[in-house]
């Protein structure tokens, strides 16, 4: 395939490389009196951006998030191509996504109740699968959060004793990825009818 | 451990039930003149929420979204417990959460381009683990969303050829799961510091 690339740091560098060793067709598309911040992967080129996407069938977003509206605006006609949204909407600090991602029901459990120690679980798998969760081999993960690390061992139990491996994904704002894992569950099983069984596992070496 | 479970649905009976097996005392907490929907798995009891609440240490909270605000206020002092939210703050439709999560940069990347097609990838693990991603024996998933089916037919190659798992999770509004988990994969290796490699699987059978 032909491909431009927008976006030359550390995704679109990788990107590059590995397609190119596939024998695509790699095109990064600069700003004019830009250069790649790495070193070209071989049998790779650049140029300026509307020439790279016109001649490509697909291009590849991977600038960051800050500058993505000005390098779509950039890029000339898209019409017939595919182009794949490789960002990630981050704040600078990583302390959260800029848009689409504000709160999560953890945190409002939490502000309801007050004076509790709240941990966010057993929410990324259906139930009929607690105590079934052995897939391809593997357990799927009982993801949970919290804020306080004595009520987390607590959990960590009760997730074992659920029949899920526990793993521990950090403080209780990190609900705000948990619950829409959840959605992407229930919506493989119940709107795009994924067969049962299935789980989310973090591969850890 | 002594349980309070508030929520006698699927979620709440199937904790229950492995719970008891594995020697807790569990109790589900009940409106007053309400009965679990599910047959009561053997050793659990039941009273009424303010009961159930006082007398565990962990309370577990797995009514559906609507009702947990009233479940959470009717509980009594939680404060020294600990708190489970295992609630998901879904739509009556499934098609989205009630709070926290509005849209995604995939949307928002569509409704720049105009007239293209949109597929979200290679945005939920790092790009040092393109090419690199076989871990504990498994291969770590490239996951993808979009509206067009040909399109992701393409990008599901160029996924396989950057040395990923590639997998469909639906339309492009599943973006807004899949930057979410990317907030978590990048939260865990920045700022958690969890050693690499590590990725994101959906163990399916």
């Amino acid at each position: 395939m032909n491909i431009a690339i927008l976006g030359a740091g550390n995704v679109g560098s990788a990107l590059a490389r590995l397609w190119a060793g596939q024998g695509h067709t790699v095109t990064f598309g600069l700003k004019p009196g830009s250069n790649p911040r790495n070193p070209m992967p071989a049998g790779v080129s650049a140029a300026a951006i509307p020439d790279a996407v016109a001649a490509a069938a697909v291009v590849t977003l991977c600038v960051p998030w800050p500058a993505a509206e000005a390098a779509v605006r950039s890029a000339g006609p898209l019409a017939g191509k595919v182009l794949i949204d490789a960002t990630n909407p981050l704040k600078d600090d990583l302390s959260g996504l800029e848009l689409g991602t504000t709160t999560s029901a953890a945190e409002q459990v939490a502000a309801w109740a007050g004076r509790t120690r709240v941990v966010k679980a057993f929410n990324t798998i259906g139930a009929m699968l607690y105590g079934n969760a052995d897939i391809a081999g593997m357990r799927a993960d009982g993801f949970y959060c919290g804020d306080d690390a004595d009520a987390k061992r607590e959990v960590a139990t009760l997730i074992t004793d659920a029949g899920l491996d526990p793993i521990d994904v950090g403080p209780l704002r990190m609900a705000r990825a948990l619950e829409p894992m959840a959605l992407l569950w229930i919506d493989l099983a119940v709107r795009q009818k994924r067969p049962l069984p299935f789980g989310f596992k973090l591969l850890r070496g």
